[in-house]
């Protein structure tokens, strides 16, 4: 058995539901997977119902991620048609601005120029601007932005001609940061089949962006190198609602992302080292997440299990890798100096997370 | 009667519908329209029936310019999703490569990241490449030209957030051009009411980009210095067209578009000499438009006019300018020392123009 002592894991990129959606996932279960994978710090998605577009909805959120995480959080606020003033207002408070720039999941959808051009210009530049954005408008949002004289970060990366263009405005010193996600390293639109023949089936396939081909994960994987971070893009639904004829897109995926992580360094793509920078150094820098005095994770990297929604922490209680082998489980998590997370139990208690942004005005400490 | 002699124009954004829809316009039609209105290079469109997208169908257009034109003009050579390689093999044969990124007439529209890459690493840098590209796409089109450390030409510019991107792209430093047409500059969405009411009539109306805002209007003529060249975006349909119920996109230009720059001049918002730039000098320049010896025009800048499409040239036979009092008239053009037009008669015979890009091999001249 080798046992592996890390850092706490950040991931950039969930959206824990909360408020809006309980029935999917709420500050507590999502932030319990997120000990349970191995994660001390996420920082969560605004496009709730309704979206975290204004001091209201922030502070609503607030108060319901203080009473319930079990692991520390920040918060990214919305981007809308209108809010630019008020988002920048708001930024100490939060993680970063998150701006949907293409088809996904909830209101929070932006199509102009103006807006895109609006937020950039105004948003603090030592806060950061996240893009959902594919294909061409990957390159809409790196050249407002540097218009604007700022970086932004690309979240979830899924395709060739993306990755590659990320890599030549990197290569031209273009202030630019990314993120790819588990699924997109490790599924294609192959494993999309029905669930009589190991496929995900159909509707627990939709995911935004979409699971794409083997030759877009080889380049993602070829690729690695100018990835930033990992983000799992947790984004837990039921499986009712997988299993309907109007699936939402998103999969859960902090219980089962150390393990796929690990597994590239058992394929040799990455080292440790490699990873640890991805799920730790470079979201920290990238996020300015603060440090978390003694706080690590202890990972048997030995051990072997089958995925299973089922057992899993999250509310969702399926997983688009049911019944893969993997390889390598947290067996200890502990924050500030507590074991928060042992034996596939969570130790700690609702409200011992801390807000990466705590706000003397506003929120209550 | 104040006489002008200017340089013969050059307008390098025309659709003469030839081959494919020559009840529209044809390349004699069309040219005639460009001498009535000043006009001694024209440069073509490639969204034709079919689309001018390999060898043959360019073969088939210059054959039907040579045979028909009586003023100069350059073809302009269609993007398609697979054609990289081979337009850049046809780059010497062509003014330009246009790439339709956003809605338009036909089929040679664009939507992914990959094509759009391809084609500007690929085309020749000294051959222009013009984009069809509205709102985001924009940031996009020229992202991707400064990635292949190219220029990239941004046509019929309509909109406020648009003109203030490239203003910003161009005070960096980036390489970018961009023409905007008269009726972008003349005409908003509120001209489109219904002919009773002195309305252009919601058909007839159609054009993309679609006619904009007073604010936006504003906001080309408060940027008119950064606009590189004026394009009359000629794109003929005939009056049953545009006046069934699935009114193509487009309007006729050529013939008005020198009183609408000449107004210009009159309100005071631009010098002769500007205009003079923007409709000779810059496109001369952006489009490498070999000097035309002994070509001039001559216009009674006084002369007042009421813009009639029945009267005109262009085989489309109406304007979206109908019934506007109109000053300054083209009353003499003299190409190579030939007078081609004079007292509203094009004197020129059909094959007395030429093609700015004359091919040894290929075509025949």
């Amino acid at each position: 058995m080798t046992m592996l002592k890390l850092p706490g894991l950040i991931d950039p990129h969930v959206h824990l539901r909360d408020p809006g959606a309980i029935h999917k996932e709420d500050w507590h279960s999502g932030t319990c997977a997120a000990l349970a994978g191995g994660f001390t710090v996420v920082l969560d998605m605004p496009n709730n119902t309704p979206p975290i577009v204004d001091a209201e909805t922030l502070a609503a959120k607030q108060r319901a991620a203080r009473a319930k995480a079990v692991c520390d959080y920040g918060i990214h606020f919305g981007a809308g048609a209108d809010n630019a003033e008020i988002a920048a207002s708001l930024a100490p408070q939060c993680s970063g601005l998150k701006m949907y720039l293409d088809q996904t999941f909830g209101p929070l959808r932006l199509d102009d120029l103006q807006s895109l051009v609006a937020h950039m210009q105004h948003f603090p530049q030592d806060v950061p601007i996240l893009c959902h954005a594919e294909g061409r408008t990957i390159a809409a949002a790196i050249f407002v932005a540097e218009l604007a004289d700022r970086s932004v970060h690309i979240c979830h990366v899924s395709r060739k001609d993306e990755i590659e263009l990320i890599r030549a405005a990197k290569e031209k010193g273009i202030r630019v940061t990314c993120e790819v996600t588990p699924h997109h390293l490790f599924l294609t639109r192959d494993d999309c089949g029905d669930t009589n023949h190991r496929g995900i089936g159909a509707g627990k396939c939709e995911v935004r962006p979409m699971l794409a081909s083997r030759a877009d994960v080889e380049a993602l994987r070829a690729n690695l190198d100018i990835v930033d971070c990992f983000a799992t893009d947790h984004a837990p639904h039921t499986l009712a609602e997988k299993e309907s004829a109007t699936a939402p897109p998103g999969y859960p995926g902090l219980e089962t992302a150390l393990s796929l992580y690990l597994e590239l360094v058992r394929e040799g793509i990455l080292t440790l080292d490699d990873v640890i920078a991805r799920c730790y150094e470079n979201p920290r820098k990238i996020f300015n997440v603060p440090a978390q005095d003694e706080t690590w994770i202890e990972v048997d990297v030995d051990a072997e299990w089958i995925a299973r929604g089922a057992k899993m922490h999250t509310r969702a209680k399926w997983t688009p890798f049911e019944g893969r082998a993997m390889c390598g489980q947290v067996t200890r998590v502990v924050l500030r100096g507590q074991t928060v997370f042992e034996n596939d139990c969570v130790l700690a208690k609702p409200a011992s997370g801390k807000n990466i942004r705590p706000i003397s005005q506003g929120e209550k400490k």
